[in-house]
Formats: C-alpha cells, structure tokens, sequence
C-alpha cells in the first residue's frame, strides 16, 4: 500500500522513536524491583518518584501527589470505587457521555444502592457547568466530569465545574477523567481537582501505564491490594518500562508543545468536511470547546464502518468511535449525544496526532469525500 | 564493581536478551488498538489471542481460557473477589502463607462479613493438603492455595489438594496463586484447578503483564470496569508489548526447560550452606517439596538487612524476603512459619534464575559465611 495515514490517535499512538533508548536502558540496567533494598533497585524507584514529579509538573499539580497504575481504567475505577469516604446517604453526580470506565464504575455503585445523577451533556457532548452544580446536592460525595471527551473531542471547563461543585458542597470531591486531555489542554488551577486520571498511550508512550493525581489528604483507598507498592495505594511491582516512558512522553509533550498545530490541522479538516454534502459535525465547531485532536462527524447515507473499510482499503485509519465501544456498537454515545438514528449510522471518529500533516487529513477529507459519493450510490437507492 | 551476582529473581528477572526484537515489532508496527476495527489493529488481537493459547498450554490447560492483567496482584484480586456467586453464607478457605494480593483479598472479604479460614502452613511454607479439605464446608465457595511460596520455595501439591476440596464440596471453587511455578513446576492434570493466576515478571518478561487461567462456565466477573476489553472480564488497552513478551518468554522456557538444571544450582548451594555454621534453612530441604529457584535461609546472629548490604558491596544481590513486603518487615511470614525471632532477624532469600551458575552461588555462599563471621563478632558480644 502506498500511503499509510493514521487518524485513530485517540484510539492510542504510535511510540514515540526515542522510546527505543528508554526500552534499551531499561532491559540492561533499569528492570529491578523497585521495592528491593539494595542500590541497584532502589535506583529503580527514584526514577519512578522523578517520572511522577514529571507528570505532577505538566498537570499543573497543587498539593497534589500521584501513584501509577495500569491504565486510564483502573485510575477511574480507583477514584470512583474508592475515592470518597463511605457514609449513610451517598449522591454521585457523573457526566452524560462519559468513558465507560467511569459509567460502569458509577453504574457498579447504582446497584449497591447508591444514588447516582448523570448529567446530560449538550449534542456536542459538552456539558455545562451549572447543569453540574445544579446536581450537586448535600449528599453529594462525588461529582466525575471527563475533561475531554473520547468521541467528540468537546472540551469541559473542569476548573469552573469543580469550582461551582465546591461552592455548592464544599464536602463534594470532584474528579475528572483527563485520558484525553492530559498534556493537550493546560490547565490554570487545579486546586478544587481533587482526581485526575491520565492514561500513556494516548501520549505516544506504551500501553499498561495510567496514573492517578489526587490531592493530599483527600480520601482514596487502594483497588489493588497485596504488597502495598505505590506508598500503599496500588500493589503490584511497578512496570518500570512504562513509567518511564510514560514521563519520557510528557516531557517530550512539555518540550514540543503541539496544541497549536493541531487547532491548524483541525481547520484544514473542518474546511474540507464543509465541502463534503450531507456531512455533519458532531464535535463543537468552537475551538474553545474542542480539543483539537478529535473530530467526530456523521456522514449521512453512509454506514460509518462501510467507510471506515474502504479508507482502510486506501490506507486511511479512522475509527466508528472510541475502540473501546467499537465492537459494542455506538449506541451509547449515540443516545447521550441525542443523535438521529442516519447521523448514528453515519458517525465516525477521525483523531490526529502532532506528527499529522496538512498533507494527511487532506488526503482523507478527500477520500471521505470519495468514498461517500461511491457508497451513497448503492445505499440511497 | 568487578562481580555482579543477582540472585533475587523471585522479585523480579531480567528481561530476556530477545525480548528487545518483540520490543522492536511491538514499536514498529504491533502499537495499534486491538479493539480497532481495522486490519492493522485486528492483527494485534490474533497475535494476542496466540499469546493466550501459548500460556494455556504451558499451563497445561483443561477446558481453561485465559484473559490477561496487568500484574499477579490484579489477577488475584480478580479472583478472590470477583470469582464466586454470591450467596448467604459465604465462607472461604485461605493459606496461612499467600502472597499479600491474595490474603489481603480474604481479610477484605472478612471485613465486608465473610467467614474466612487461613490454614496455617508447616514450618517450610508447605500446607498439607488434608488440612486444606478439613477447612471446607457446606458453605465454602472458594479455597486459595498458592502453587510455590514466594518466601521459602515451598512447593505445594495443588492437584491433590484441589481433588480433595472437590470430593469434600464439589461446588468449592479451586485458585492457585501461580507467580512463583508458572513455568517452573509441571502440572499433570489441571482439571480441578478453576483459576491459577501468572506474573509475567517473574519469568524474564516485562513488569506489568499478568494473566488469570480460568475454566470454563467458572463464575467469575471483571475486576477492571469499562470498555469490555479481553471479552468482558479485564477493560483498559491491553498491553501489547506486555503481552507478546510474556508469551516469548514462556515458550523460551517451553523449549528450554530449566527445572533439573536449577535444582542442580540449589544442590550446589545448599551444599556449601551446610557448611555456614549456625545457619538454618527455612526451606524445605525435600525436593519434592520445593521449587528450585528459591531458598530461604537464617544466618542466625545476623541480622538479614546487614547482611544483604555487605554482600551488596561486594556486587551479590538477594533479599530479606519478597521485594512486596521487604519494606514492610517481615513479620507476616515469619509468624506464619513459626519463626523464633532470631531466626526471623537473620532471614534471608536466595533465588536463582536458569541463567544463575555454580560459581555463582559458590562464590555467593562463600560471601554469606565470610560476612557471617564477621558481622557476628559485632552482634555476639
């Protein structure tokens, strides 16, 4: 195949090059066990204790310490299912088009007999921040706002959500899921975040590596239990590799921001799906409502997976929505979105990468363009 | 340094010298999501579904499916927690010496009101298997006895005991925490084992892959909440890398079976113990009763942290227990072996890899009884 284009960013990344040095520093010297006694290992963990002070640092931290984990997930699951302290009447107030890994969690927490309010979010997926504070209420242990979001990109304000939380219920612990935002969207202050949850591999660092950032003396109990890694709040011998790539990608990401380059590649996008009939944006047209990476659109008349497979055929990769759905169907963010059953069939997620070019989505806006006339042929009969 | 003697390979190995060529395919081209829909990432799916017939033939596996983790803890908090329908009357059966992941699952389920029974062990970490079967009752729903203690070596006859808990109550469910065997100790019938739980880091593949074995129609729900990755029983991205260096390593040891050759390694080297005065193993000294690869010793007069330093200095690295609980002391084991508090000062373990030579642990003892009677002329007075 000649061009090979990859527009599946928020599915995960390519690693970046220089993370061959990391893997090789790693398997000679870097691979002991952190929790051992001797130099060798413990050398291991203060590069761990240096790569969260990396993390820290492009998090905007205030007081705020982290421990690693596994994955986006895991970090969710931790803050939901461990995050507030247990008391009589428990209220929850989670976002309408969360990641899975929060819903599932909350809805976990529904069937133990808590009550849980769900925010709706706006058709972009963006939710406002009254609507969350108008949720929150006395019993309000915990409010989980994502920061973006995984299908349409629409960007949340969680400084003011959190800020509003608290002047509702200073007693309310807010998190928000940051998988998608972290080291993209730069935030102000986080002094009222007491949880933030960061995956690597939506970072160009590995799979197998998620953090939590929690504020000091905020309650939070361990999920995996055993050795008590992680000063006691995640067992499970570190992965070493993946900690240090992780914090070898955001420093990367601290050194060459790319935000700006990709607002200019998502114009070029935008302007060319305004060329393509009958197409809809679903994400927020808004660049102050939109992380820059992720475009969802529909394509009307179309199925999404039919095209997802013809630009596959072209060497074009694009996603029907988050992996993580896509072999469950779209249906869920499709309802929360409020979508028309044509505008759910026709959705795909197009997510780019500071190493896409103007060339690239181009190309793509233009075999979208193609193939939609081509497939409209057989299905609009 | 001129010597570099690493003999702490029940906390961790060194990754294997060809894992750097899976490393460069995972990075090259085997990054994608295997939860995307496209052929590039389909083909990350097949190559780990191959990764799952790999381990569940090592295994030796009956009926058995296998879904991965990120870690032996996290595989055993799956199981102990997720692993058994709920009913009125629950009541579970322990070790008296498991891996912390697996008894702080029990204490856990103790606190939220189950009935828990730890059978304690034999001096050398070794559970009778009829002690295991009188424990079960009406009400048993799961029993957790690990394969080979992480702390003495002690080999456990985890077929026989799973037959008998079945022939005592057959609606008990059978786990094994297999960190320490998989790979090392060769099972003949595995068929009433319901869940056996691996580490890929202890066998010279990557930290942060781990893989629950379980048999079919076993109950068992997911721990790890979100987008229903490894069909519904573990969410989050799996870790490729981690996941094809856990299958390379074990079919390195498939084809390169090591057992007789580091039994031969211990025989060298408790040879040479026998001659330390004043020390005691703690591991049983039966090789059928005991994995090869690790060694628990009391250099009484000694205290075990001491000693690991002077022999650090002199480029011979072991530990005072496992790396999970050396930072905590090591009282929990030293209790459930029924240490007298000299031996449990003067405690320190020994574990060997197939890569460990004689001279080696020649040398390795040699330095023991060297520093031994030296630092016994400043504690002895």
């Amino acid at each position: 195949m000649e061009q090979e284009i990859y527009l599946d960013n928020a599915a995960t990344t390519k690693p970046l090059e220089q993370l061959k040095d990391v893997y090789a520093e790693y398997a000679a010297e870097m691979w002991q066990n952190p929790s051992a006694l001797y130099a060798g290992a413990t050398r291991t963990q203060k590069k761990i204790d240096e790569a969260k002070e990396t993390l820290l640092r492009a998090f905007g931290a205030q007081e705020h310490k982290c421990f690693f984990t596994s994955c986006g997930s895991e970090s969710a699951n931790t803050v939901i299912l461990r995050g507030a302290k247990q008391k009589k009447a428990m209220h929850y107030v989670c976002g309408g088009a969360e990641h899975p890994c929060v819903e599932e969690s909350f809805k976990l927490l529904q069937s133990a007999g808590c009550e849980v309010t769900f925010v709706p979010t706006d058709k972009n997926g963006v939710t406002a921040p009254e609507a969350v504070a108008d949720a929150v209420n006395e019993n309000t242990v915990l409010v989980s706002i994502m920061h973006v979001n995984n299908e349409t990109g629409a960007k949340n304000d969680v400084e003011r959500i959190a800020s509003l939380v608290k002047a509702k219920n200073p007693n309310a612990l807010f998190h928000s899921d940051g998988v998608q935002a972290f080291c993209r969207e730069r935030l102000q202050n986080t002094s009222s975040i007491d949880y933030y949850t960061v995956s690597a591999h939506k970072l160009h660092a590995h799979k197998g590596t998620g953090a939590v950032f929690y504020k000091e003396h905020t309650p939070l109990k361990p999920y995996i239990l055993g050795g008590g890694q992680e000063s006691g709040l995640r067992s499970g011998t570190q992965n070493n590799l993946g900690i240090f790539s992780f914090a070898a990608a955001v420093e990367y990401f601290e050194n060459n921001p790319a935000e700006e380059k990709i607002q200019e590649i998502r114009r070029v996008f935008l302007n060319e799906c305004s060329k393509i009939p009958d197409t809809v944006i679903l994400s927020p047209q808004e660049e102050e409502r939109s992380c820059g990476h992720i475009i969802s659109i529909s394509v009307l008349g179309v199925n999404g997976e039919t095209l997802l497979h013809t630009l596959e055929a072209q060497g074009i990769y694009i996603s029907t929505g988050s992996a993580c759905s896509s072999k469950k169907g779209k249906s869920r963010i499709a309802a929360a979105l409020g979508l028309t059953p044509e505008e759910a069939a026709g959705a795909v997620r197009i997510s780019f990468s500071p190493f896409t070019t103007k060339e690239e989505v181009r190309a793509a806006a233009d075999a979208i363009a193609k193939n939609a006339a081509l497939l409209r042929r057989f299905t609009r009969k």
